[in-house]
Order: C-alpha cells, then sequence, then structure tokens
C-alpha cells in the first residue's frame, strides 16, 4: 500500500477524533504520555457501545457463558506460573530477521566469523529479509530457496535461536509487564537504606541485581498485561459458586496494561488498552469442534457491525507462529489503513494454563464430571479480542466522504460516519428548525422524552439546519429529528436517515418508538 | 453498635459473596492478594448495573452532562500540580490523637519536656481522646473543656501542628499513591548500575534518595488516585470539540488505586476500587445553588434503589475538616454495619483545580463566555460516588430474612437479596417444573426470548422447584417463570415476585414484555 495515502488516512481518523471529541492524548497539557489516550465525550460512548454489544452477545445471549471482573492488579506469582514473569532476571535479544525474541544465554553459541545460514520459513520471508539485509544492513548476501548465505557470526558468540541469523538488537532487560509496589512503605527507600548501609558493597551484575530484587520482591505487583489468567485462576470459584457443567465459558473485559516497545499506529499499539475476552472450557475430545464454533460466532459478530465486512479475515498461525501450548490458532484481521492486521486471536490454548496454575499453587484446578466422576484438565478455546483495536477498525470501516444534494439541489461532499447504530455515541440529534415560534420548547420536550427512555440524545440549535445535519453526520448520529412549523401546528416531526439522508414525517408520540426498533434491528 | 454483632453481619455479606458468585479475593489459589477483589458472575453483573444506573442517569437523561473515559496511568505533572504527590520526598507522620497526617518539617518545633496543650475541635472529641490516651498510652491527663493538659513534648521536638498532640506515629515515606515506570528499559537495572559504578558513594539520607530519584523519575508514571483529575486536565478538550457552553458536567467511572495504609471492611476500603465521579463546572456566582442542586439528585438517586432509604443521610463537613480549597462539602452515609460512613462526597471545589493546572501547565484553562465575552475559571460542583461502596451498601441493604410458607403451609425461614430489579444481577430464571414430558424443551424455547432480548437470564433444571425458588431469592432474582404441564397445552407459564412469593399466569407471548415493563417502571 501506498505510505503517503495509508498515513493521510490515518490522520484523517486521528484529526476526526481529536476535534470531534472522539479521543484525546492522555495528560495533552503537560506534553502527553507516550502511548496512553482519554476517549472523550463521543469515544466513551463508541468504546462503551461495542463493549456492551459484546458482553450482550457473550453473556447475556447464551446459557453457558459468565461474566467476571477481576482487579487489574494480581499476585506476582500468577505471572511466574503463566510464564509472563520469565526472563525478568535474564537479558533478552530481538532478532532483526524473524523478530524473535529471546534469551541471550539459550541461544545457539557460535565462534566470532564463523559462516551461518539463515534459515526462514519460506522463499517469500527469504526474500523478505534479504531486501531488508541490504537497504538496512548494507550486505549483499545470496539466497538459495528459503535460506540466505554469506552471513558471519559476530563477536557476541551466539546467533538467533529461530532462524539463525547473526543479526541481532542489543541485550536488554525487557519490563513487559508494569510493576508497582504494594504497601505503604516505598521500597526505594528499603533500598536507599541498603545502598547507605554498605549492603551491596562487592556485588556485582546479577548477584547485585538479584540482591536489590530481594528487597523489592515482597512488595512486588504487576499490571495485568492480559485479562485472561483471571479466568484460569478462578476457575473453580466460579465453576462451583455457579455450579457450572461443562462446556462453559467465562469472559472478560477490561483494561491491560504492556510495556511496548514500539508503540504505533494511533490507538492500535498503546500501553493502555482494553480487551474482551472469553475462555470457553471444553472436554478436551470436544476442542476442535468448539475452537470451529467460536471463530465463526466471532466472525458474525465483526461482521454485523461492519460497512465492509470483505475488509474482515482469518488467518492460520503457521506451525512455527503457534506458542507452543497452543495447537492452533486463527487471528481475525481487519484491513487498517497500514495493511492487513489484527484484531483477536481465538486459540485453543489446550489445558495449558489451568495445569501451570495447578502445578504452581497446589490447588487442583481440574472438574470432575458429576455423571461419569471423570477427573480431568478441561481444555481451553479462547477468543480475545482487542476492544481499543475494535474502536479504531469500526471508525476506519465508518469514515467515509459522499455528495449529497444541499438545498438548491446542487451536489455537496459531505463527511459522513457510517457507524452502525448501536455503536453510535449519539442515537438521536433533536432540532428546532430555528430559535423561534415555540421550537426550542416543543424541541426539548421531545429531547426530554428520550433522556427519560435512556436514549443517548443531543439537542442542537446553534447554526443553520444543513450544517447541524452535516455536523450529526461527521459524528454518526442515525436519526435526526427536527421540529418545524407544522410540528407546532399537528405534533409531528421529520426523523432523517444519516446514510440515505431520506426524512420521513412522524408523529411526536412514536417517536422514541421507532428509534428503539430501528436500533434493535439495526 | 455491638461489634460481635457487626462482625456477624459482615461475615454474612462476604460469605454470600463468596459462595454465591459475587465477589473473591484476588489471586486467591496463591494465598490471595491483600485488598484487591474480583467480582464474580454475579458481582459482576450488580457492579454493571450499578454503573449503567449512574450513567444512565448522569449522562442519558441530561442535556448538559457528557461522559469521558481517561487513562489510568496519567503524567506525573498531574499529581504534581494536583498536590498528591506532596510529601514523597519527605517523611511523613500521623497524628495518634487527631489522625492528621503532616511533613514533620512543618510541624511546630518544641523542646524536649516541654509542656503542651493538646487542643481538639470540641469537647465530644478532648473526652474521646482522653479515653484513647489512658488506654492505649496509659497517661492520666486532664481535660479543660476542650483541652487535654498535662503532656510534654517528647525528643523528636515536635507536635502535631492540628491539636498539638505529641502523641505521633513514626516518620516514614508514605506512598499514596501506586508507582510505576514506563517503557521498555528498566530503571532498577540503571540504579544497579549506579551503585556497581560507585555513582551514590558518599551520599546519604536525602540526597542518596534525590540522586536514586533523579534515575527513577524520567521513567516514572502513577496509576491515578482518583478518576477526577482527567476531568480537569481535559477541561478544554472537551468543552471546544463539543462546543459545551456552562454550566456543563464531564463524568467519569472507572477504576483507582491507593496504597491504602489501612484497608478494611471486606471491599469497603481496598487498594484498587472503583469510583463514579462528576465535575459540575458552573460560574462562580451559581456554586452555593449548584452544590444545593445536585444533593438533591444525588440522595434521590441513592434512595431509588434502596429498600430502607433512612439508612443514607448527609452529613456537612465541619470547617476544620474541609480542604484548604474547598468552600463547602456533604458525604452521603451509609449505616454499614460498622455504624455510618462514607458513600459519596459532594463538593464545592471552587476553581483550585482549573488555576493549579494552568499555573503547572502553561496552558489557559479558562473559560470565554461566547455572550459577555467574560474569561474566568469556572467554579466546581463535584459528586464523587464510589461504585464499589454502592455494591457493598446495596447489598447489606438487600440482604434479608424472612418467613414464607412451604408446600405444607408451614412457614420456613428463607435468606432473599431484596435488590432492586434493574440492580438483580439475574432478572429472571426460567424453571422447568419437571425434567420431562417436554418442560424443559419448551423452557428454553422461553429462556432463548431472553436471551435474544438481552436480558439477563438464566436456565435452571437442578433440583426441586423450591429449592430452586429458594436459590433465586437468595440471589437477588425478582422473578422465577416456571414452565409446567399447563404450559404444554395453552402456552401460559407461571411468573413468581420474589418479594411478595405471589404467582401469577401469563401467557409466553407477553413474558419478555412483562419483565421489561416492570424493569423499567421498578
Amino acid at each position: 500500500m501506498d505510505t503517503a495515502l495509508e498515513e493521510k488516512r490515518l490522520q484523517e481518523i486521528t484529526a476526526l477524533c481529536k476535534n470531534r471529541g472522539f479521543i484525546f492524548q492522555s495528560s495533552e497539557i503537560y506534553g502527553g504520555l507516550r502511548s496512553a489516550y482519554d476517549y472523550g465525550p463521543l469515544g466513551v460512548e463508541l468504546k462503551r457501545n461495542i463493549i456492551n454489544e459484546w458482553w450482550r452477545d457473550m453473556v447475556y445471549s447464551r446459557q453457558n457463558v459468565v461474566g467476571l471482573d477481576a482487579s487489574i492488579i494480581m499476585h506476582p506469582k500468577v505471572w511466574e506460573a503463566s510464564g509472563h514473569r520469565a526472563g525478568f532476571a535474564d537479558p533478552l535479544v530481538d532478532c532483526l530477521i524473524c523478530k524473535e525474541r529471546f534469551r541471550a544465554d539459550k541461544a545457539p553459541k557460535k565462534i566470532a566469523g564463523e559462516a551461518v545460514t539463515i534459515q526462514l520459513a519460506d522463499k517469500g520471508k527469504a526474500k523478505e529479509a534479504l531486501d531488508f539485509i541490504e537497504k538496512n544492513l548494507s550486505l549483499q548476501l545470496t539466497r538459495n530457496k528459503k535460506n540466505i548465505e554469506g552471513a558471519v557470526a559476530s563477536e557476541r558468540g551466539y546467533v538467533c535461536l529461530n532462524c539463525n541469523s547473526p543479526f541481532l538488537s542489543e541485550e536488554r532487560q525487557f519490563n513487559l509487564m508494569f510493576r508497582s509496589f504494594m504497601g505503604p512503605v516505598d521500597p526505594m527507600e528499603e533500598v536507599a537504606n541498603a545502598v547507605e548501609n554498605g549492603n551491596f558493597e562487592g556485588l556485582k551484575g546479577k548477584d547485585l541485581r538479584q540482591a536489590m530484587e530481594k528487597i523489592l520482591n515482597p512488595s512486588t505487583v504487576f499490571l495485568r498485561p492480559e485479562t485472561a489468567q483471571a479466568m484460569f485462576v478462578q476457575f473453580n470459584n466460579i465453576q462451583r459458586s455457579m455450579s457450572l457443567k461443562l462446556p462453559f465459558g467465562i469472559a472478560q473485559a477490561g483494561k491491560s496494561f504492556r510495556n511496548e516497545i514500539t508503540t504505533r499506529y494511533f490507538i492500535f499499539r498503546s500501553c493502555e488498552f482494553e480487551q474482551m475476552e472469553m475462555e470457553f472450557f471444553c472436554h478436551p475430545d470436544e476442542d476442535d469442534q468448539w475452537l470451529d464454533f467460536w471463530k465463526k460466532e466471532r466472525m458474525n459478530w465483526w461482521h454485523r457491525y461492519a460497512n465492509k465486512p470483505e475488509n474482515f479475515k482469518f488467518r492460520q498461525h503457521s506451525p512455527d507462529e503457534l506458542a507452543h501450548y497452543s495447537k492452533d490458532c486463527y487471528d481475525v484481521e481487519y484491513k487498517f489503513p497500514w495493511g492487513w492486521d489484527e484484531l483477536e486471536g481465538i486459540a485453543n490454548r489446550t489445558n495449558y494454563d489451568l495445569k501451570k496454575h495447578e502445578e504452581a499453587s497446589g490447588k487442583r484446578l481440574q472438574y470432575r464430571d458429576p455423571e461419569s466422576g471423570e477427573m480431568y484438565f478441561p481444555h481451553v478455546i479462547e477468543p480475545a479480542a482487542g476492544a481499543t483495536r475494535a474502536v479504531l477498525a469500526y471508525l476506519d470501516d465508518a469514515l467515509d466522504q459522499d455528495e449529497i444534494p444541499d438545498s438548491k439541489g446542487e451536489l455537496q461532499k459531505r463527511t459522513v460516519l457510517r457507524l452502525h447504530p448501536r455503536l453510535a455515541p449519539y442515537k438521536v440529534a433533536i432540532l428546532p428548525l430555528l430559535r423561534k415560534e415555540g421550537m426550542p420548547e416543543k424541541a426539548s420536550q421531545v429531547a426530554d422524552q428520550f433522556f427519560q427512555a435512556g436514549i443517548n440524545a443531543r439537542y442542537d440549535e446553534v447554526n443553520a439546519i444543513g450544517k447541524r445535519y452535516r455536523r450529526h453526520d461527521e459524528i454518526g448520529t442515525p436519526y435526526c429529528i427536527t421540529i418545524d412549523q407544522d410540528t407546532i401546528e399537528d405534533n409531528t416531526v421529520t426523523i432523517r436517515d444519516r446514510d440515505t439522508t431520506k426524512q420521513e414525517r412522524i408523529s411526536i408520540e412514536e417517536a422514541v418508538d421507532i428509534v428503539k426498533n430501528r436500533l434493535a434491528e439495526g
């Protein structure tokens, strides 16, 4: 795709978000915070609507899925068992070629200058890698099918454990997780005391770090990097208190936090983000069929609110891309301005997580079949969607320009946000045609009907009616109700459809029900 | 109140929460995390319902209040300007008598052994203090009206800056806020390097601490200790993008984090909690009338869902209790098992916050009246409610025991959770009388109607019907629909009311509408 075009599209979306009250940079007046965003009056409604639609579909429309809202701060042992904390004490390295991240001490050892063959997954990837090496490293190597030849090991004495490449990032401590400290006393104070008392004297490198960790660890907590682990950790409490029989699911929507190394594409990859995850527990023999089931259900959900369903597709993970515990995984991808990228992962996680947590906690996390008495670890199908990414995808899907006739019948360009009516921030705008002749009073009465019905409506009397229509087109309001001279006489109003711009005359009494019904259908 | 009784009541609530899937301890299988809780399948619904009712009342039912959902991680400068970070670098002390927390270096200096008179706010407080000193410090002092005489300054050389008391806690660094570090590189690594390189050599106490802070500060971020500051920081973006005219409000519901020194009373005081806050911006001349307005609105809201409205009351802050920038403040208190305690604070914050953030950021945070051209800092009325506390208050308000006749007409004790129907986790239980004669199939069809309408319904066929009624009474399900022999013949079902236990016969077709209407009225 054309880089200038893709940047322009993303800029259009970002500008709309800032100018129209969807999304602002966090702490903007203080220069902004890298990769954290605030959802303004329209953004908070769009996000709430997306999450509520997900919750309704996942929890309220099914017999066998229940909800959970776990704490963001979780016990460090959860993240040790899950594997998220691994590599904390050891420096990690990124392969510049295949993007694998690995512990330096686990990598294949080489002698500096030794010839190495870089092995990629397929010919296409090898071509890409050759390109990258030429452009970014100014080296001329040769390709032989899916291998690249002619590279030599560097002085650091190891290569990528995945592809054999000697082209690697610096070694560094990565903090994927946000760490914090619980308890009233500041552990930094204790570190300072230890320095002052000479407790670290003579210690170096890893030993010093470990002595410091010993002080920090007792109060260490982490912000969850995913909502999923809480469903495993609370599996027993939930299964028992709700008397649930397999198969059943536990759904959770909420914030997660990752210290992303590269944050990019507006809200797409940010440090603070929102997830909608569900863990579906089933008998090990049935995991393949449930994976199929959830693939269909989830794609139906994404399509339901889309103008262009062709921009949503599945991508199956290749075997070398799968996490080692995962049997199969499909990403739902959306065609973002920069290309296809991930919205949701639907994975067969097998029994990995429950098993790990049983081992680490010593608490039984198996399921006993009430009829057969069989005791086993359920397998888990996980549809894990990004709520933050859904906001961006549906904004991109909805933002459109077309031409509509003005009052003189001449075609005029307009910006229109074709959000699904149930996702739209305002469901209806209430507009007095003029600011006189009793129209504002009448319009306020109509607005009150919507306020009392709990439907998010906006009363708006500023500027000419055409301009107000355009304003509501731009923020995605699906229906505009206009109060005019006739309203005063016969209690009828016009209702205008955002997408067709067609107007109908309806009675005030039926206005709320008409909007309600269209929302239910939409 | 009787301590044993109050403990028993809180235990009853806690046990119900754990056994019935409302609230579990966070990370319980790993020994639990101090003061963080997970909301199970029923708790997440109760909490969602409370927050949705608040949002509907605050945002959807009004013309002049809009929503916001800001990031939890905010820029450190926000918390410097707001005053939350003050005292970070200086040790703080708690007065054991009046509970004031203050910086030791700001306290009145005394010579050890010098006589000091402790001055309390009134006679009642002085009596309490005398009691406390006798019981806990084993000292016999004398009271003279609201003063206590006979104490002497201790060796630490200062007394409480509020009441003059020499009875003080240890000096310590308090971390009210959870601190974390943003960015891929671990700043502890850099501290370790500085130790190893001898950069801290010769440094002591405060100087050492400051040198360490210099390393930590660039990546330091804080988890918000309240949602409120984001409304001030984003005041301009929101006012402009939404073209809002004063008076208007910005509402936000979300999680906040405080490193509470004393966590207690189950979820009442916890480190991770959820707030529902609204900042209402108005002309400085109108702040008193808007404070009155919001007091009434908010108390109406609390009463709407209560069985015993007499357990909610206002308590005006006394002048010495008000924050220095606050002109007036009322707490909404609820009569918890341990006594009256805070649910919400409704404060006149004047223009303090906008002014502070304008000073600190250099960005104008004033409002220009579009008609008069007048430029000024609006005053702010803040109704700030605890969503977590609302969960506990409404559970306590609802949990009841009564006696109802069993199938033989004999009175039997039952536990019933009299939650307002709109707050109840399940709105309706769908119960086939028997697991045969086509009843389960018919019941599933009825359940599907509710699932499709997005109403949280529970299909339940296990145990005798009486036991199932009792189970749903205990978790607050307001309506039970039973499918029996007659249903198969004439498509009618019974609907049972949780509170009266009365049953009516209705047709299947109207079941969803009847429940919907009762929920709307409730």
